[in-house]
């Protein structure tokens, strides 16, 4: 127990009937949307307000309580796991949406807005947020983890999107890492420095976004293929011709007939990509006749579009059923969901390798995978009871990171570290993770934010 | 003098006739392109390799040599100055392009490689970088100055298309920051660490780039305003338009005029936008329209058109020859170059307010900028052997640096910290400073990479 009565009693004090500390809320806060186990923190805290966390987070350093910031609890790496028991700083009723600025084209928000409510928000306002990982998460937890998802290709990822975090940091200091230019030279980049530390090094209170206008025209549209490797030679092709589609998806042939049955929808069980066209009707236009004149190069079957806004959002609701569509096919069991991303010369073979590697598993592992940027995911569907399995899934996840390592690429594209891959961190990042380290400690010393995670 | 006999001694051996100490080459090394006086190394090491840099370094730490790299010396904040002597390590003969990979549209240099060599090396592969400051700057430089220029508000700056460094850290060890992979969730960013830290965290020994496919077609063009408020509102309506020029740039009257009388041009003598368009033939129609529009709607008169990439060179040469035109103004005098980046909501205010205080100044100071992203210049002409005159374009500049702060804008949008906004930087990040400290601290406890740079 690293929450002492004396530390309960001063957070209780402040928090009122805010600090709980029943086991449900404490199991609940103990795991995110990942296959590793429940580790539950001694309390939680809700909190509401940048003030009232950096007075909570000053208190954790006073009395050395470790502690785990918490979003909408959607992590895939074991980020929320509470490894060190300690104290879950659960920010999910911070969503006050505090400015929208449409001729700036930026926006303020607490970091429990999640990008739905935000994306409602705007919508009157003709802007929209690009970033979509698919959850339904918050923005804090998408900055922590430095998310992507399927408008990357087009837009970046958190890492391009912020233009400034209010960060408490683990001794209780409270600032802001940027500004609301668009871009500046004003020393270190502390901003892209809490991106992706996944709470390791501080708190985020605030943030502020980029906007984007919603395009004139959106036309989405898949098309098979009778190869992966005819597949990602389109994606490549429409690369190298600057088109810039908003969205370049990718399925298997196993992920095509999860989606199939999970969703009762008849496309064709084969390798597919789903695209997506953004941009004034004219550039629309434009790109569709070089794509579908690079698709017909690569043996693509025609195209089915998807125009009206229904529609649109159909095509996308089942490719964002993919995670489920595959945890479907063998019902009880659950998903080791990873995701690796490579260069995209490399993306071929690191696919034909996976799927060589899953021939000879017993494990059922579709692919789906954000392909415009080298990035794929392997839902690995694996009996948690049988430790057979769970050491297959475990090799499976590894030897697709070690695969991606050696074709220049990196462990997770997207998911981040957390518990899950801090191993294949120290293989990728060699000296790196000691420089890491040492910014940890000069900003963390006492180790009280978000412990074990990252670093083994 | 912190260079020890001993220390000479050693890095004589390594380097033999590449360490360099005569007073000629000293002085050459000890200054930028900016205002702030000479302060000569004592000496100035020309490195080849890598591993050479690696060794040069760790003699350094042995001995307790100051080290500051050194590019093109096309800095413009007194970034490569040697306040406390030591070595200066010129990174200029490192013009390796080691690799270019058109399938992943990336490329990896040696830190010595100009974007010019890079883009002539590049052309006949229909590929270009786009990050394009104005001057002749070494890629590493620009690295770690964070340097955007006029492409930034489509291509975004170096922190958007670097993909990974190889680093040189104060101790001595060499780490690679990053991977081939378009995007990672790996742990912390240490890539965008070091972008921006001005030599301060480590010298610079590779980067990988992305690249980008030359546009099917481009096309430039000047459009006059009645007032600086018309042009930057036509400005902001085309940003939120979606428009994705590649450059949106403004002169003000007086910048006009000094391009005219020094390039012997014969644009209108008002405020100007100097604007390009890129992309497939369609979309560049599209948006010209679009763009015409937007400018009738607030005034613009007629645009003037260059099509062919030698009227486009032309025009543009005339708005590159901005600086060198404005210090034509008052042969003799020297300009102290400074930048500011502001919310685009706050751009005329910030330019009217700017030009009100320079009405009252007797230095003239033309404004020229990439305000497509908020961000302009301003070249204050002064007279170096008059203190008063010296001492208000200090005033000058340290105004408009207080003026972007109070706007929610950045004291600098792309000429970084070095010596000459150490202050502001202070102003602007407040506690953000002590956290750029302790970094510091954890990764060059000894102050041995450039010192005096960023921090008071």
């Amino acid at each position: 127990m690293s929450l002492s009565a004396a530390a309960l009693s001063d957070l209780s004090a402040l928090l009122g009937e805010r600090l709980v500390l029943s086991q449900a809320v404490r199991d609940h806060h103990g795991h995110g949307e990942s296959w590793h186990g429940v580790q539950a923190p001694e309390a939680v805290a809700f909190l509401k307000t940048a003030e009232e966390a950096q007075a909570v987070v000053a208190l954790c350093a006073a009395h050395g309580v470790p502690m785990v910031p918490f979003g909408a609890g959607s992590s895939m790496e074991g980020q929320v796991q509470a490894t060190a028991g300690g104290l879950c700083l659960d920010m999910s009723a911070m969503t006050a949406i505090l400015a929208v600025r449409p001729e700036d084209m930026d926006c303020t928000v607490q970091p429990g807005v999640t990008r739905q409510q935000l994306n409602e928000h705007l919508r009157a306002q003709g802007l929209f947020f690009p970033i979509d990982p698919g959850a339904e998460a918050t923005l804090g937890g998408m900055a922590s983890t430095r998310a992507s998802g399927t408008n990357a290709v087009r837009y970046g990822t958190m890492r391009d999107v912020v233009l400034a975090l209010e960060v408490v940091l683990a001794d209780g200091r409270r600032l802001r890492t940027g500004s609301r230019a668009r871009k500046s030279a004003a020393g270190y980049d502390l901003t892209r420095l809490m991106i992706g530390a996944e709470g390791t090094l501080g708190l985020i209170t605030e943030l502020t976004l980029r906007l984007f206008p919603i395009p004139e025209k959106q036309a989405a549209a898949i098309c098979s293929f009778p190869s992966l490797e005819q597949a990602v030679a389109c994606v490549v092709a429409t690369a190298q011709c600057g088109v810039g589609m908003s969205r370049i998806e990718f399925a298997d042939r196993l992920q095509m007939r999860a989606i199939n049955a999970y969703s009762h929808t008849n496309f064709p069980e084969s390798p597919m990509l789903f695209l997506e066209f953004a941009g004034s009707a004219a550039a629309v236009e434009a790109e569709i006749a070089t794509v579908r004149a690079l698709a017909d190069e690569h043996g693509g079957g025609g195209f089915a579009w998807a125009e009206s806004e229904e529609d649109r959002r159909a095509l996308w609701k089942a490719r964002h059923s993919a995670a489920y569509a595959a945890l479907a096919l063998r019902p009880g069991c659950k998903g080791l969901a990873t995701d690796v991303c490579v260069p995209i010369s490399r993306l071929v073979d690191c696919l034909v390798e996976t799927q060589k590697d899953l021939a000879t598993s017993p494990l059922p592992a579709p692919i789906a995978g954000h392909v415009g940027d080298g990035n794929f995911h392997l839902m690995i569907v694996f009996d948690p009871a049988d430790p057979a399995e769970v050491a297959e899934a475990k090799r499976l996840d590894d030897a697709l990171g070690r695969r991606a390592l050696a074709m220049e690429g990196t462990c997770t594209g997207e998911h981040g570290i957390g518990l899950g891959k801090r191993g294949l961190l120290a293989l990728e990042a060699g000296e790196g993770v000691d420089v890491m380290r040492q910014i940890k400690a000069a900003l963390d010393p006492k180790g009280l934010m978000n412990p074990g995670k990252i670093f083994l």
